[in-house]
This record gives structure tokens, C-alpha cells and sequence, in this order.
């Protein structure tokens, strides 16, 4: 049956949540959905910060008037459809936990990569839950949590010459609608695909394959990515 | 610089010795290797059964006249330039430590993936040594391991009217000239690229991954690998 992009769902209605929006990744998601038409809100701790950043994403070429802006994380979480955890993964677990009850019944997407870094470079740090997705699943039980965008490079989601990013967002979900929801939602950004790739508990090896992209980029003086083969 | 494969180094005249080559992705390695005129051994703990799996790849179409036969494990090892660890992971341990003499000195390429299955799928199971390529580095003290050929999909590597098969080796290694001997050797392959993607640190990602891709191929119908962007 293979990858097949009509069978997504609609998602272009959804508000879009990032929480960690000023940091590097999540100002490029952010970017990359506010540029593809999509309602965008910029959470952070400091609301100030989120509305400073949602106000230089607004101004960026091709940026639709009026689709994104910032605020705290609780109102951000409140106020979305859809929330994209994009924190470092040093404040993981008290940014998630805090957010339990604005994020029940949603879908929240985890995009963090548990990585230490040492003299040889970065590697996997362990994980008591098994990975940051489980552990965002373990904190909100009410919430339908996926693992997806671990792989996008932030220098090109935030680089404005860039119009298309060729590479697949790998999906871990426990939920398939979530993750078929999560799918649409990578197609938005132009040379994406979403593709399911396994339960939660396979999620691990996704977030740390984000270590073997860095030693890739180091090597080889690109921006890697990941492109499933024969779908 | 990104991926270059005028700066590979000849592998043409070495010989691929193939432990576990009686096996689906061992049997399917030396197929593709024999194919690409490469001198290969099979080795199997019951040189007999090697000696039938080689006779049956000898007369696939397009295999060179006399470049495969097969012997005993410690009999390839010992007269093989490079070899190519394709057991089972129960047998791992067991199969490489008995190997450590006929190996020494050696590129070694662990191609085990470590996984579980229960009825939810495939899992990475742990390791205490963190991956199977690390185990075979710890038992095999004096060769030069690496971990690469994970992904390669043995049905397709069997397949006589595939002429070519679209994928990415993700090779991790200490010894980076040996990478690039693994490099070349993957080139060998229609369609394959070898890419360092880190130490072997990194390798239980890489190993573990093939669960995902397990998944992939349950939900999508497909024989999925892997190919990275922007190289």
C-alpha cells in the first residue's frame, strides 16, 4: 500500500502549539507551520520571550499576517489543538509534568532528544522511562503522546532560502489517528513526509539516532536527515 | 565535502568471509557480493551446509564462475581478508569469541541486530555490552569491528531480478580507514552508499532501529531501508 499522502487527515484547521518555541528546533517548527499556513502558538516559561520570538518568526518572508504568536506555556497548552514538546531535554520532565491538565485529551508530539556530549562527540544518554517520549507518556496519562521531529535540522527548518526539506518524519505512537494526525501535519512542511514507524517503546533508538546524524554532519559537512527507502 | 565514492578504496581483490552465511541476510550478503565479483566464503559451524548454500548462490544469474565456496566458521575466518558476523544474536557471543584468533588483525562487520518479539512486534533488547557490534569489539580485542550492513533487507538481497537496491549502509567504527573499507565494500552493491554515522558507541541506535523498520514494513507493505539526506 506504500506511503500514500491523500489518505491524511485535514489537519490545516488546527492551532499548533510549540512549547519550548524560542529554543532552536521549536522556532524552526514554528517557522516552518506559521510559512505553511497554519495557526502557531509560541510557549515558553517567560511569555515575553514567546511573543518577542512569535514576532520575528511573523515578520519572516512568506508568513502569513496574523497566524502566530506567543505566550506562556500553560495558555499556549490551553489554548492548541495540537502541542509540540520542544524543550531541552534538561527540563523535560518538570516542563511536562506542569502541563498535565492543559494538555489532556490532546495530541502532544515529543521531539526530544535525550544526547550527551563528550571529548568523542555525542552519544545516547539512558533513559529511565526507555526514552523522552515515555516519559512525556508516563507524566500524561490523559494525553495522546507521539514521538516525531527528532530528526529536522534546526539551521535549515529556521533558514528562509531554504524552501523544501527532503527528509521523513519518523512517528512512534501508541494511537494510530494521533499519529495519521501527526503525519498530515509533517506534510504541511514542503518535502516531508510523515511515516509511522513503531510503538512508543521503539522510540528510543529514534531519539538517539539523532547522535549518528550529528557524527553524519561532522564527517560530512551536511545537514542530515533521514529518507525511509521503498515506500 | 558530503559523500564521495572517487576517495573509496579499492576492495576489489579482497576476499568476504560471511559467518552465518547459511542464514537469510548472511546468504543474501554473499549473493550481492558474489555478484559484484568479490571472491566470498561462506561460513557455517557445519562446513557441509556451507559448501550446499554456496553451490546454490554459485549458480544464480550473473555470478562470476568459482568466486564462492564454503567451509567451517574458524576455516573462512582464517582465510578471508574481511568478515562479515551475520548470526543469530543468540549465537553471537558464543560464534565471535571462538573466532577471536582467526580474526586478529582483521575489519570484522557485526551485522546483528539484537531484538525481541512478543505480540506487540518487534524491541530492541538490551545489551549489556550497549550493542551487539560493541560485544563482538570486547570478544575480538585485536580485529577492527564495525557495525554496518543492519538495515539491508534480505528478501530484497535475495532477490535475482533486483538489480539494485536503494539504501544507505550506516557504518560505526573507531577505526575510521577500516569504515572506509566497509564504505567501499557497500558500494559494491547497486544502489548502496556506506556512510560513517559515529563510533560504536552509537551502534545500538542503528542495531535497534531495525525494529522500526520492521514496523514500517508491517504498516506499509514495503522492504524499507534507510537513505540519508542531504549527502
Amino acid at each position: 500500500m506504500g506511503y500514500d499522502a491523500s489518505a491524511l487527515p485535514d489537519v490545516t484547521g488546527l492551532t499548533i502549539g510549540i512549547i519550548g518555541g524560542t529554543g532552536d528546533q521549536g522556532r524552526g517548527l514554528a517557522y516552518r507551520f506559521a510559512l505553511a499556513g497554519q495557526r502557531v502558538l509560541i510557549g515558553s516559561r517567560d511569555a515575553a520571550r514567546a511573543a518577542g520570538a512569535a514576532e520575528e518568526i511573523a515578520v519572516l518572508p512568506g508568513v502569513p499576517a496574523g497566524v502566530i504568536t506567543g505566550g506562556g506555556n500553560d495558555e499556549v497548552s490551553s489554548a492548541s489543538d495540537l502541542v509540540v514538546i520542544a524543550v531541552p531535554w534538561a527540563g523535560h520532565e518538570a516542563t511536562v509534568a506542569a502541563l498535565r491538565e492543559s494538555l489532556a485529551g490532546k495530541i502532544v508530539v515529543d521531539c526530544v532528544n535525550p544526547l550527551g556530549f563528550d571529548k568523542h562527540g555525542p552519544y545516547a544518554l539512558a533513559v529511565e522511562h526507555g526514552s523522552a517520549a515515555q516519559q512525556a507518556a508516563a507524566l500524561l496519562p490523559e494525553s495522546r503522546v507521539c514521538a516525531a521531529f527528532n530528526h529536522v535540522s534546526a539551521p535549515l527548518l529556521a533558514d528562509p532560502a531554504i524552501d523544501r526539506i527532503d527528509l521523513d518524519v519518523l512517528i512512534c505512537a501508541e494511537d494510530r489517528d494521533a499519529a495519521g494526525v501527526v503525519a498530515a501535519l509533517a506534510a504541511r512542511i514542503a518535502g516531508m513526509r510523515g511515516i509511522y514507524a513503531g510503538r512508543l517503546r521503539n522510540a528510543h533508538q529514534i531519539e538517539a539516532f539523532t547522535a549518528n546524524l550529528i557524527a553524519i554532519n561532522k564527517r560530512y559537512k551536511a545537514h542530515s536527515g533521514v529518507r525511509v527507502t521503498d515506500l
